[in-house]
């Protein structure tokens, strides 16, 4: 493998912006510097281009059934798209099964992406019950396997939903392993119930899916788990904040000294719940959960990246076919599966909305779109900077196209884009993957397969490292 | 000038952590990366030993008068310490008088600095009044002289007190220029009684100083200075926040959006109100304005700097020998030259208490104690980071060492150290000021003079160039 | 019955203080004046003495059985102290069964009190499911039996515990129906938990009792509770709110708009958390569920009487014998019966605590001890006030009176006081209920079975009542 | 002087609503009855009507001098149009001037009021400076002639402010001598700034009355007071709330156990800003200090009364003809005389948006209408209710009447009325002075000068006669 000079392009990373060469070598980057002697690499021209970090996804749902289906785009598809989008890393949600070993879950998904995936990858377990056979396993996963994160459901009845006391004992038993705990918080119970009752009342289409998860209950559901987490002391990282409600309770717990994070959603920062009123069944497209929310709470949204209320983006990319998938709640909104293919755009939206706008800094962009991401989850600094030693996980971003997106062009697997016709500003041009391109000036140059399974480091070992000390009290 | 390697050290920023090596060559890093060439530089052995971005104090007063005397510390006495703490950039406070020109004061700061500093420096402006005067002054002192950051005293009535029409007009007037409002928030209309009442009752001991400046009017100042960076529109930066009253008030005002930031200082990190009530006049050593406070108040802002609503860290460095000059208040608190001597601690403590025991990470400590302030003030990437094309002003901190703070050994030149007798973990074992070594192995080899003065752009500049766009909402 | 004037009290009522004569007629207050005429009424001095309407307890639990065991007061027993108190109404909760009619256990309760009861007394309903059966239950009970209020527990797992989903669907019949729901409000999950693990580690002491049971899930469930009613539009009521976190998510609900009412007890007030680790296993004389809080809750508890963030107190009344009974906890301190006597002791607790130490005014008293309890139940103005027209239910009140609580004076069925020793301003010297004398001079003079049950209106047609009109939005 | 009996009407009081007789004689209420016998008394019918406790209105400027002018009503007309409108008892505001003896500027409020007066008055005293003159009058002034509540006024700069060292002591000395601190809460060296702004940009019209006084300032200095009440420990009451940050900071302040009350105006709780926005100058009716807000903040003030966060309704009375008065701003907003009629209209506007469209209950109208006032300012239980000892200050009140408030028939005088066109239910038919017909039949029947002035308890004195104690801690 040659060695490679990205020359002249703007580094960024979550804190600098600077002009220079960087040299590749062996998948990692060797140098920084200005006028890097060519020594016979490879050089790629980066003039009047960003050099970012490539993106780290931390929410992906990939080859997953759901609802009777299975999600449109499995591990090649969703992460040569996520290549093509700028992500070089992502993390997706491994399901379990209540009574079945969760090692043989594991294997499972081990399946799903051997021999697929174009960009390393990891995965988070989902936890719904604790027993003896569950903490038995559990141990050996975080330590040996590298699985350091642990996803509980609070909504999703009778599906993924563990009640409180499972909540409970899992920040517990994460907290002991130095895992994180991870919730999809919404009031499963109340949800059921306002579903069960539209539907009795004949209240069949798509828009109904946001009426039945009212933002109240998103934020109910939020602190309940922020409690349970300075109650047990755990860290708590909400997925998908969509609300208000949400944003208060996880910035009012951080205040308090909760160790608890926050993420949210493209689709969340630039969709609202008007989109599933539209006609045709059209609505269906934009059926997430927690739904979209009224546009007031986007300025909130923004607002909590800003300030750091909130600190992470991932995609919950989680796609099915308009046609043939989403067409399954047809006549009733609870059958339509869940989710939508954001893998590809999670990057520039957040650029162009953030950056482009004025609302966020390039550092601000680079730390929610890749290293605090790398950081929370145990893969710093392997992934989500540029810097000596880190791989060679590189974006060269031209910042000056202008593009809309759509289902014509994107390389998702799934026959539409719930960003269908937004104006876009810049373009992953080239993104690179251990010092290999995956996509070149816009192509794809990988190899399904290439990706690796990244063991992970628990927050205390990330921690501990970071501070120089054996273990440390809290990462911010 | 030879270029220099510093070899194997482990590289801090605000976002990374690595081993590596760093090019310095005229002045700035050129190169950094694994086993760079040797090639004739010097090599400076960093093995063990962290890399750090010299600090950044955005809050200094050298060679001031103060209520009839002047501060102990110079420039030239004030740098070489802030050198050996590692700090290797200021911006000091520059006095100015009601009715004389603004540009009269700006020269006299520029002579007391000039020939005397070891490290570089800028100067924050304080504004007292406005008028047509004024106004045609600021627009010259903000474009060509690159003071970027006006000071407005809420404080010390009859003295530097600005009343809030002022504050207001001085805030349209900074936003119109790109430049930031600095607040030192405190009711100095109650405080006036309140002395005069205490003194009146023969209240006549340091600890009065505190009991008459409750930490409810540094809230309430906080939040009315917000509540007009609101209506402005104005970017506002806090100082010297001491207190839970004026941390809710900065992060309600974030929450809302408001572009508002907060400092604290390591005094009221590590010390508390009871210090002033230390027999013998000792409590004089710990007379600030606003005052230490109840220990209680210690962990908030911790939490604040650690949840990122308090940003950075300034010494608000003030020195006055307790012989000869905290005298001055005996038998009358209110005489007790307000300040002390912090310049060369303010780093060390932010590692030891910060750091080493386990409340922030390596990168947040790097953000805090240089990077945000170099970004805040216009001196970025300039400064306040280790990146190619920054300057080299660069700490080789060994954490291994363990010391006690003590007026015996330390640099500044005055008489006590109100952190006499703490522990202490690591020391700037070398510091370098744009590539030259004012610190070597702890000893000093810098030239009085030899530091610069710093033109700083405004936030708007800095806000777009950071964001590729030629003016953007706001920075966060 | 032979009219009667009480004369020369002093007449205080939630609004009014006022010294007048009061006649009574027919079971009701026929006139108030000065010096009306004795026109052969039987006179009874009351010069220097408060005129009180006699107390209202909306929340008590007598011959109740709970694990295992029954309540040691009964009706007889327990209403009898209540008179002595100076209670003249109670509301008792008429426990159900799962898959049983809900008309079934209101028989059965009825037989408890029928025949018994000395004073007048009404009860809420236990809902623990929402089914076609309970749905068509409902509307007969409040419409035709007066009973308008729900009580569903978020606690007690396996035995009285709801969902989330049953709660929300209770609050939508409730709010239909114009009747009040009242929450338990803690999080029996966690605390299920909790309490098997503290058992497996051998911490089966009363202390564990509340270790188990931590405050922040009280204020989780009533945030929760409050969430929900802001979803339903149901008029919340939570029972004994015990802690700051609790007091803060009704405070926030009712600025927000919501329809949500809040109650505390005696114990909360004056006891706390130390008591449960007294030795030789007293501790489990204060076991309650929530349990006695950290000390510092209780000046949040008063400061929320005091500015109506809470609007009421009940006695909670539960009582056990220590021998015997909350014994049966001896080695597990879960089974330590739930509960504590107060019913006697509420409404003199309230004036000595609260009126006699300055902290609450006469009115406010009056207000959170009877009147506030008798409009929201339904009650008033039959219940809950000195006015012509109004039941001559009459506390003649003497503050002048010094004594201390204790189980030897007592007039509960049970065999410890959790009072005892605590000195109290004033007693209730003689007590009528219709008119008619139940305690005179501190004599008991009453009649079993002389109390009669009362149907309640429903909020909605006492708010319609209220301000003349069909329906109201909302009455605080 | 005749005894009356007022027959059958339903008595509302801030706690009871009851069917009964009412018997005045001597000017005070004696018996209140079912079926009073005649004697002779002379019998008023109020079958179908309520018997309300007269009005009670805190806040009046008559015969004001503001601005180069007077306000259209002085004390004859003013307390003329007051009891049409069902109020009994004004206090007013004696101005005072800097350097003059403060009794002397009482003696000229009694000038104005004596022999003018048709109810009962009182005055509250405007305290702008505090030296030792103001020091030694202030005693006598509270204790012999019941003057028991200082205003402070935080804008009008140059005019009547105060500033925060002012404001302090004040409190310090009103805490002493039991008396209550009243604030007007602007910023108002803000506000001057901004009227000069506009002024100098040519922004001349009303509208910018309300664009030059924003919400946020008014937020600000409402925290401020409370904040110095908090250290002070004095009590406070906030004249004419108007905006969601007031109410906010006043809540949050009581939360925290500062002794702080609120009052709002009917104008707030109905009008908005758009009114000055009125072509044809027709805007400056609707000029008032502080201004009226965007819409969305009448929701927060209704939900304050709902929910105590605000205790009371004043009119701030202070009319001035449209044509000779207002017009002084023509060209000039900052020339229009603040201020507007309200006396009349306050009583029945509450009744009519309060209790008729379901906000309020009867004796939350009662209390925030007449009785809170009444306590709050020392005059209970002689005003302020319908009791027996109490005047008989009454209103015979038909809730039937539907009617449309107009200049046309209001007895103000005054050529306009801002809530012209507004449709009212119900009226004040008759209304009773000390037992007086002043109104009868919606005819005056009143004798100027009949009204006497009323010195006032101090609140301590109000609270330790309401607890049957010495001094207590606090009244709310």
């Amino acid at each position: 493998m040659a060695a490679k000079i990205i020359r002249n392009g703007t580094i960024v990373t979550a804190a600098d912006t600077y002009q220079a060469d960087v040299l590749i070598e062996d998948g990692i980057i060797k140098q920084i510097g200005l006028g890097l002697a060519a020594d016979g690499a490879e050089i790629v021209d980066a003039s009047g281009k960003y050099v970012f970090p490539g993106g780290v996804d931390p929410h992906t749902h990939l080859d997953m059934p759901f609802g009777g289906t299975v999600t449109a785009d499995d591990f090649e598809t969703g992460t040569r798209a996520a290549a093509f989008g700028g992500t070089t890393t992502i993390i997706d949600f491994c399901l379990t099964d209540k009574g079945k070993p969760l090692s043989e879950s594991l294997q499972k998904w081990h399946a799903k992406a051997d021999g697929k995936a174009v960009i390393d990858y990891s995965f988070h377990l989902m936890i719904s019950e604790i027993n003896d056979a569950v903490l038995a396993e559990l141990p050996a996963i975080v330590k040996d396997q590298g699985i350091t994160s642990f996803k509980v459901f609070m909504a999703y009845k009778n599906v993924f939903q563990a009640d409180d006391g499972t909540l409970y004992r899992t920040m517990l038993s994460a907290k002991e392993l130095g895992a994180m705990v991870m919730v999809h918080a919404e009031n499963g119970d109340v949800i059921e119930f306002l579903v069960e009752k539209a539907l009795a009342e004949g209240n069949t289409d798509p828009i109904y899916h946001a009426l039945t998860r009212p933002s109240a209950i998103e934020g109910e559901a939020t602190a309940r788990a922020a409690a349970l987490a300075e109650l047990t002391g755990a860290r708590l990282y909400v997925v998908h904040v969509t609300c208000a409600e949400a944003v208060k309770a996880i910035s009012e717990a951080r205040t308090r000294g909760v160790d608890v994070w926050g993420e949210t959603c493209p689709q969340y920062l630039v969709l609202d719940q008007s989109y599933l009123a539209l006609p045709d069944f059209e609505g269906a497209k934009y059926v997430w959960s927690p739904p979209l929310r009224e546009k007031n709470h986007q300025e909130v949204l923004w607002n909590a990246l800003i300030t750091g209320q909130l600190q992470t983006l991932g995609s919950d990319q989680c796609s099915f076919n308009f046609k043939g998938q989403k067409d399954l709640g047809l006549g009733d909104f609870s059958k339509i599966p869940n989710g939508g293919p954001v893998i590809e755009d999670r990057f520039s939206i957040l650029y162009s909305e953030g950056v482009a706008k004025g609302r966020l800094t390039l550092n601000q962009f680079v730390d929610i779109v890749a290293t605090r991401n790398a950081k929370l989850f145990g893969l710093f600094p392997r992934k989500g900077t540029i810097a000596v030693g880190s791989d060679a996980d590189v974006v060269i971003f031209d910042p000056t196209v202008e593009r809309t997106i759509s289902a014509e062009s994107h390389h998702m697997n799934v026959d539409y884009n719930p960003f269908e016709g937004i104006r876009i500003s810049g373009v992953p041009e080239s993104v690179l993957s251990r010092g290999e391109f995956v996509i070149r000036n816009q192509a794809y140059v990988g190899i399904a397969g290439s990706g690796q399974f990244l063991k992970r480091a628990t927050y205390k070992q990330a921690d501990a490292s970071d501070s120089g000390r054996k273990e440390k009290v809290r990462q911010q």
